[in-house]
């Protein structure tokens, strides 16, 4: 696996093959030869390989969110979503913590508050017919502006940061103006798990 | 654009050069030079092509949703999730009706009752850094067995498909058993529409 190890062969799963068909910097394209727990004869499946991410969740002493509205190449649209990364040092659990709060810095200008506490929401598939990516979901309380302000990437196009109450941000999504899955994933956890 | 059209230049942004890299039946990867409503200068990002696709929230007369559990080769997983597909004949909107009828059938063997609704929750985009992916979900209120029986795909793997309680799903989703995008997206949509 050239990025992490995030994807294991468990029960029932054992990979024959896995040939490298497109490589970049960004992402991997593979012929994955495999049996499953149903299929005992090998077939093949194409998986695009990419580095697991973080999605922070801020919220602010008042209880709003920040979201980030960002420049989108894949969708040519600037959306509001929720600062994300990927993970860089291949390292995981351990680089989660580190990748939330350098996003929260960079993206947002943001940092933990003294005393402020990160807190797992879990992690999430972005597309499990085709992908291996998966995005550790980080709850962040409360956040306060960082002297540091914002130091966005320069591969980047960050427009704006606010922060939006929870009726505005509940608003966005049934309007449909929030559609990313970090954001929409983040938000399902964080009602489901009663932190809304 | 090869698979669709959903995505376009809109407000500020044009595609200046659009080469592909690597092409196969199931995605596309390009490598896209554009500039965009903050960026005069021309770049270039990495972009891969998939197919529009449609995810079926099917609901049952007593209020229950159904899910199906399917084997993923791309995290060697088996997974609780709505039933899903690819739209095959690029046309939308026009094709997003059929294509959840089709996978409602095929997946969880169920049909749309005589006078239910196909309400739209609108569409997400699965991973907007490196993907034109998107998906439009659709809530089929209420669904009944269908006397065809289901149809898996000779390529799918469709292990089991039940109903679970609004309170069970609720459950399966704060212990992190629901990690796919598209059955978080959608719960997120009926959250905050007030359908849940």
């Amino acid at each position: 696996m050239p990025f992490h190890h995030f994807i294991h062969d468990s029960a029932g799963w054992q990979t024959l093959g896995d040939e490298t068909l497109f490589a970049n910097p960004h992402l991997e394209v593979h012929r994955a030869t495999v049996t499953s727990p149903t299929r005992a004869e090998p077939f093949e499946w194409t998986v695009t390989h990419r580095k697991g991410a973080v999605v922070i969740v801020p919220m602010t002493k008042s209880g709003d969110f920040l979201l980030v509205r960002q420049e989108r190449v894949a969708i040519r649209a600037a959306i509001w979503e929720f600062p994300a990364g990927q993970i860089d040092d291949h390292e995981e659990p351990e680089a989660i913590r580190a990748t939330a709060l350098r996003e929260l810095q960079e993206e947002s200008g943001h940092e933990l508050a003294a005393g402020g506490e990160l807190l797992s929401l879990g992690h999430f598939f972005p597309s499990v017919g085709f992908t291996d990516e998966h995005s550790h979901l980080v709850l962040a309380r409360p956040v306060v502006p960082s002297s540091l302000g914002a130091a966005h990437d320069s591969t980047e196009a960050i427009v704006e940061c606010r922060a939006f109450s929870p009726a505005e941000f509940q608003q966005m999504i049934a309007r449909g103006e929030i559609n990313d899955a970090n954001t929409l994933a983040a938000y399902a956890r964080l009602v489901a798990l009663g932190l809304w």
